[in-house]
């Protein structure tokens, strides 16, 4: 059986610089109705990169959300409409200073989808060539390159919280043999 | 260098049933200011379980953020204060109808740091006893349970975006070496 929820009614009631919160009456397989706060965002594009020697290339930037310093794959936010893959080398670039001879997705990832419409999009980066870091003025981050192995071990000792990048160190890993 | 942002001050703009929405302006590293708008979770626990034939437990359940059915692990939000652990074992139950003898960490994931608080506690479940599903009121979802190596392929090929399921499958494939 298909499981579905009905739009009844929708509302705008914030609407920030990175998303718009709307809140919204449903209607339920049983009849009954419900409330959903989502938080509607454009999407992310999320790069994995090895450089010459093998290492995957790490920002590490504070996260004001959680009120940390994360170790992220290179990543950001996709203007409405955009190519997801040009925002994943774009934010390569700006970021790390590498450019990629060309992208192959990875995979799609929901990071929250109970209230989040965010989907990010895993490129692999091939080809690199090193160029400089162009940062946007109000961004601030550390490249850090770990060579792959190492980077699986922190995964897997539970060192990098960050979903994404989880996903895409394991993937490499697995992609990789190791 | 540690990086900051330094909170110079914070609003609450709206409050839901799942999260409250705030909006900080703060200080940064170079002595400009930026705004930050932050979903407030109180975070999730989610559980990765084999049951006797070595199948993983996943549901299927609609989700109105993404506009779509998903397959995802038994998972829920923790009320406020609660122990992760206490929050998986009891969804894995009323979810699936399954008990656990006993869980074991496998990771936290931080979904999207950037603006949201969320931390999502996943867990492995050992030792499991086939009960009776035990949905809430408004809850409607399908037990689906693959074999590990057939949810391992569906990640592979992109078809299950939901993150901390794809981390929790990635992860248990490791330890189960395939």
């Amino acid at each position: 059986m298909a499981h579905f929820e009905k739009e009844l009614e929708r509302q705008e009631v914030y609407r920030g610089c990175i998303f718009t919160l709307t809140s919204h009456r449903v209607g339920l397989e049983n009849g009954g109705e419900s409330r959903r706060d989502i938080v509607n965002h454009h999407g992310g594009a999320c790069v994995a990169a090895l450089d010459e020697e093998g290492r995957v290339l790490l920002v590490r930037q504070y996260r004001f959300g959680v009120k940390e310093e994360l170790l992220e794959l290179p990543a950001g936010k996709l203007e409405e409409g955009e190519d997801p893959a040009a925002t994943a080398a774009r934010e390569l670039e700006e970021e790390t200073g590498y450019t990629a001879a060309s992208l192959t997705k990875l995979t799609e990832l929901l990071p929250t989808p109970a209230y989040c419409t965010e989907r990010i999009y895993l490129y692999q980066a091939h080809g690199l060539t090193k160029g400089e870091q162009r940062l946007d003025r109000d961004e601030f981050l550390d490249v850090v390159a770990l060579p792959l192995a190492e980077a699986l071990e922190m995964v897997l000792a539970g060192k990098v919280p960050d979903a994404k990048t989880q996903a895409g160190i394991l993937l490499l890993a697995r992609q990789q043999g190791i």
